[in-house]
């Protein structure tokens, strides 16, 4: 990403400093975020200024500076190429994935949205050597599967900052990797009914290969209609899985009394809500934003073990001369749901 | 409140029906929504609507309808003149408090902002005989002190549904008589340090006097930062309390990572927030409303029992011909925090 656009060029190789490797990408999910990224980048460093840097005001993380390049891409597998002073967790010729963030003197780096730590868009990233960071890939499992460890761990983790356990009903308003990811992370809590909603049919089919119950077109039939029909005394979470203005305000004002809203869709506008929606109907909202080590040890073993057959969401691939023209495509949800950048195929 | 704005005149004596009783009011209190109301009538039944009545979808509950005559007044004591038939839990004589609402064919009807159930501010009320709704005042407890149960529930019920508890801190975000009340449940739950902020000095001492640790004029210091210093490092859940547009995102931007934001105070305007404030900390907005009967019942208990002293909150009392007056008084936050409606003084 340069002034505000992708482009394909030449980088100095990166150097992987004390408990860092050097790794070749095997393949990288584009996420929305990045397309998000491209088009509000200065937006986007403003609001994680004011959130305290992005991991809160335990850990000063570096915040991009959107002038410089950035090789985006967060969602990841690698093979290590070779291993920096005191790395010795993990050896050449590992397959691996990893949280994107590294660590070094200066502090906590996200990867991919970093002018010093290039994402998996590029041929070549820096990763921690840490084992709770960087996880070896097991079972001889696929790595353009194991790449879509990160976006699964987000579900995983929006189902876990819930209040759902087995036998509550849910509902997912948007089925795009989020909102997918969010229904696998259902199936396995054994929520059900999952109602999910989506615009897009191949999306629908997507979410109900994932395991949703009911699938709706909310021109149709709205998602909380047909929750009560499906599931109208039960225990119900709302799933925002969209991420764009009105959202928020749309499921307070259908939600039924006591119920909560998981906000996972990431909209970076801001937005309009009434709070007399959440007051007289005591609604809880809880935000909520990627994952914790544990979670994404767990997806990768999930994917790995074959519990999680995530091989339906990937929908296409492209070499990085591609990466332009398929964030282009992304834009239409018929087409596409996870796309994967293979920079060394 | 006729045609939006506040008159005395007679109206025809209230009949008790079955299971029912007919009071005579001893002191309401006025309360902030009361103001809201008069102001915003239209807007208000219309929220209420679209929140689908009030109390959800399970009982259907009777919107007002602004258009005729409401009698205000939801903060009360009475005595009990006659019992309606089948109304056998209480008898004439009898000191009561009672939660503002009430059941016949109909549905349940809210007391105070109904055309059909007349509240506080006057002379003679119809409230349910059920004891889970109305409670005989116990200790011999002046009854002005009594009718400060429902405000100081709605405290205690904010609490309860926080996650705070004994050793927590906290931020009171306005100390009208809603922070108040949040302050004293504070107290009674253990949290340590209470940080209470108000732009009134009179307010400020009223915080102080109720028991928070730390107050602050936030045009002098900011509560976040009052709280940095007193209690940097320990769990804070942050009361809103004022209820105005622009506090939830103001408190979502100074919120630290993972913290609970209980919405208390009613903002009946549409509002502005910035979701990303929300999921990059991962923070939960707990809206609530109003309490349970247990929690109300409890508040009465302590009051009668001397462990929570309302005395320092009531500034002022007024006969029905003072109600008019009363409202526009209770504008200044440095003259008056609860004004209490004697309508048979």
């Amino acid at each position: 990403m340069r002034s505000g656009a992708l482009v394909v060029d030449d980088l100095p190789d990166p150097v992987p400093g004390p408990g860092q490797l050097l790794v070749r990408t095997l393949a990288c999910g584009i996420c929305g975020s990045d397309l998000h990224t491209l088009q509000h980048a200065d937006q986007m460093a403003d609001m994680a200024t004011a959130a305290g840097g992005g991991l809160g005001e335990a850990f000063p993380t570096r915040v991009m500076d959107v002038s410089r390049d950035v090789v985006m891409g967060h969602e990841f597998s690698a093979e290590v190429l070779a291993c920096g002073p005191n790395a010795e967790a993990h050896k050449p010729g590992d397959v691996v994935v990893s949280l994107p963030v590294t660590m070094d003197a200066d502090g906590i780096h996200p990867i991919g949205y970093s002018n010093s730590y290039p994402g998996g868009y590029g041929e070549l990233m820096v990763l921690s050597d840490l084992p709770l960071l960087t996880h070896t890939v097991p079972n001889g499992l696929d790595p353009h599967l194991a790449a879509l460890t990160e976006p699964m761990a987000v579900g995983l983790h929006a189902v876990k900052k819930s209040v759902v356990r087995k036998g509550d009903s849910a509902i997912v308003l948007g089925c795009g990797p989020v909102g997918l990811a969010v229904i696998a992370a259902l199936v396995a809590e054994g929520a059900e009914p999952i109602i999910a909603a989506d615009f897009s049919t191949a999306r629908r089919q997507l979410a109900a290969t994932m395991g949703a119950h009911v699938v709706v077109d909310p021109r149709q039939e709205p998602a909380i209609e047909a929750w009560r029909h499906a599931a109208g005394s039960k225990r119900v979470v709302i799933f925002e899985a969209v991420g764009v203005p009105g959202l928020i305000d749309q499921a307070m004002h259908d939600a039924p009394r006591a119920a909560q809203i998981v906000v996972v869709g990431v909209c970076m506008e801001s937005d309009q809500v009434r709070p007399m929606l959440g007051i007289v109907k005591e609604l809880n909202v809880q935000f909520v934003f990627g994952y914790d080590p544990i979670e994404f040890g767990e997806t990768l073993r999930r994917i790995a073990e074959g519990e999680l057959d995530v091989t339906p969401m990937i929908t296409g691939r492209v070499p990085i001369d591609g990466v332009a023209q398929a964030f282009t495509d992304l834009a239409d949800p018929e087409r596409h749901a996870k796309i994967l950048v293979v920079p060394n195929g």
